[in-house]
């Protein structure tokens, strides 16, 4: 019997899809089974005859569910799904195993084989293909960029006509990860003066290979896994300070700073959102019921101070440009199951580099020590031993 | 006694303004009085205060109306400020006079002096600083391209990434005037594989200078004044089967082909429209009362059809960059006031090649040759005679 890949459609905030009729087809060509719930592409303009047409088939939720060897998702399915799969049954998805204990305490009860893109160790080069967090952040910052020229009141570019000449947009992007860097490279295709601020030192030369101007504070701070370390409260404040000063400079800032599982920076005070012009517009990538990188930033919705500014509560851009993000999605997930796939079955080495950090449980174990760190469980023991550390996985999965 | 010129806050759909701080600011230092209507700029991020710190005077409605010298507006203002303005006293703006003769009826009776940028010779080197159809035809071009790249559910640029590349969006621009060629370039910043189509074969040079493709079809038509001229049923036949080839091809197209006080012409048909792609996105920049370039687009609103393609009706793009579009009218208006200014005094020069086309209504007479062929009045008299044709006079005031 061949591997069932099945993919749900999902929660009615997300327009996006875990595959596209593209990888569909090949997935399809390489043996797999493909089963499509009905509907499940239709918000990102894929529709049911595209995925039969790729050789997919189109079913209801229950039969995709029930013939799943492993179930593809973008978010944490539906508590239903999860009561209807069965043990041994596989789940990939963005399922927020860092923020969300209940939920990996569900997973490892039902002995659920999940795995989360999140726990994905994103400095091993086998990993790259399937890194949906970097190509989801890509899509993310091409998109605030061009919601940032769609909502401001003025050109970007340079425009010299007849009547005089139009400055262009002055556009601040904090944060200059793979979004930052991708929402810097597509204000300035739109010929905007672009500048990008990051607290790591080293992004200097990302920044200023794009043509922008990188700024830096007296603060700096580079933690693990390229991602920044925690500051002091003192460090916050004179960052904040500092950071103040460049804002009020500008026009358009769109700010891109997260941590996994941790509530995002604080990098556009109050004050400097009372202090800005009438017309500023700022695009908070980091908006999230957490909280975001600007103050009063709301997510889903666009909020006008008293001084004219607005406020974009922007956390959910890759869903805005629900093809693209769905097609790099979908490749993410097929270089995952291509990869855990060994004479036409899934197998779990748990010992894996990779495969042994994307697991979240597998047969009732929590596996990734990510995530036991994080829920206070101890270290798994190494490769060399063979059999789990049965009182850490019983913890696990009460 | 300075010129005093008053600026009114627009109807609630238009977002625009006439003047700008930065052009009031100029204004003031030319001697020139400005009077500003409480919130005209608002919805064009132009506070209040920013024009009082330009010199100007925010003043309510009637006081703006009463101690105008010209009044400059984007609409036809409403029928209540047209009552109470006083013979003599001048309009300015987008009057519509081409296709609402009541409304040039009661400028007549009410003997204002009224100038509409429709009316303007486009040709004539000294009337380019005042070109408003162009000015706005160029901010209409770029926001619809922009609106385009936010509306679509891909990448408008390729994109290489370490899961695979994406292909560039496929932009078609019908109508290679002011506003297509604007709406090619920021295609273009923005990484799409773009081509442009024109009925007028002379477009070809200025469509790939900006390096996109120019698609001819079989049908060719070059009309006065730089439009089209307008075409036979079997042209048009002719034109929309050679041109639904083309739509076929492409993920977004963008139409603007208008031709003053005209309805504009059907480039897209409702077949081409059912045979779209899922996902493909139409915006229809000639979207209006009157019917629009795009088989059942519907003035400022987006429809989704059965085949899952889009149709945006964008008749309104100027007016969705307010900031810019409202900086660049502001110039226009300027560039007229200035022109029209002697010795401290408006003077309207009826015989001016200029002036005189501009002129809607003067003193009860309609001036504008053009306007008088569109109402079957006989045309004015050369500027040897001083006396006006009194019985032509009589019946446009009407």
């Amino acid at each position: 019997m061949p591997i069932t890949i099945s993919v749900l459609k999902e929660r009615p905030n997300e327009n996006r899809v875990a595959l596209s009729p593209t990888v569909v087809s090949k997935l399809v060509k390489s043996d797999y089974q493909v089963l499509i719930e009905q509907g499940a592409g239709s918000r990102a303009f894929y529709r049911d005859e595209a995925y039969t047409d790729a050789g997919a088939k189109v079913v209801d939720r229950g039969t995709a569910v029930k013939d799943a060897t492993i179930i593809a998702t973008i978010d944490q399915p539906d508590d239903a799904v999860i009561d209807q799969m069965q043990a041994g049954q596989a789940l990939l998805g963005l399922l927020a195993p860092l923020t969300d204990v209940d939920f990996v305490k569900k997973l490892a009860a039902k002995k659920i084989t999940a795995l989360a893109f999140e726990l994905l160790p994103r400095t091993v080069s086998r990993a790259q293909t399937m890194d949906v967090l970097s190509s989801q952040a890509s899509v993310a910052g091409y998109k605030a960029a061009l919601l940032a020229a769609d909502s401001f009141a003025r050109y970007f570019p340079m425009m010299i006509t007849a009547a005089g000449t139009a400055k262009p947009a002055k556009v601040l992007v904090l944060g200059t990860g793979v979004a930052g860097l991708q929402a810097i490279g597509t204000a300035k295709r739109l010929g905007a003066m672009v500048s990008g601020y990051d607290i790591r030192p080293a992004s200097r030369g990302e920044v200023e290979s794009l043509g922008a101007t990188f700024l830096t504070t007296s603060v700096s701070a580079t933690g693990e896994g390229g991602y920044a370390r925690q500051l002091t409260k003192e460090e916050t404040e004179q960052q904040q300070a500092e950071l103040a000063g460049f804002i009020a400079q500008n026009n358009v800032i769109i700010t891109t700073a997260q941590v996994p599982g941790r509530r995002p920076p604080l990098l556009v005070t109050q004050k400097s959102v009372d202090d800005a012009k009438p017309g500023t517009l700022f695009i908070d990538l980091a908006a999230s019921d957490l909280g975001g990188n600007v103050a009063g930033s709301k997510p889903g919705t666009t909020v006008t101070t008293d001084s004219d500014a607005q406020i974009v509560g922007a956390g959910d851009m890759a869903s805005q440009l629900p093809a693209s993000a769905s097609d790099m999605y979908a490749k993410n997930v097929q270089a995952v199951i291509t990869d855990l796939t060994t004479d036409g079955a899934l197998v779990f080495d748990v010992d894996d580099e990779v495969v042994g950090d994307l697991l979240v449980t597998i047969n009732g174990e929590i596996i990734s020590n990510r995530l036991r760190s994080a829920m206070d469980l101890p270290e798994r023991k190494p490769a060399v031993v063979d059999t789990p550390d049965e009182a850490a996985d019983d913890k696990g999965a009460e």
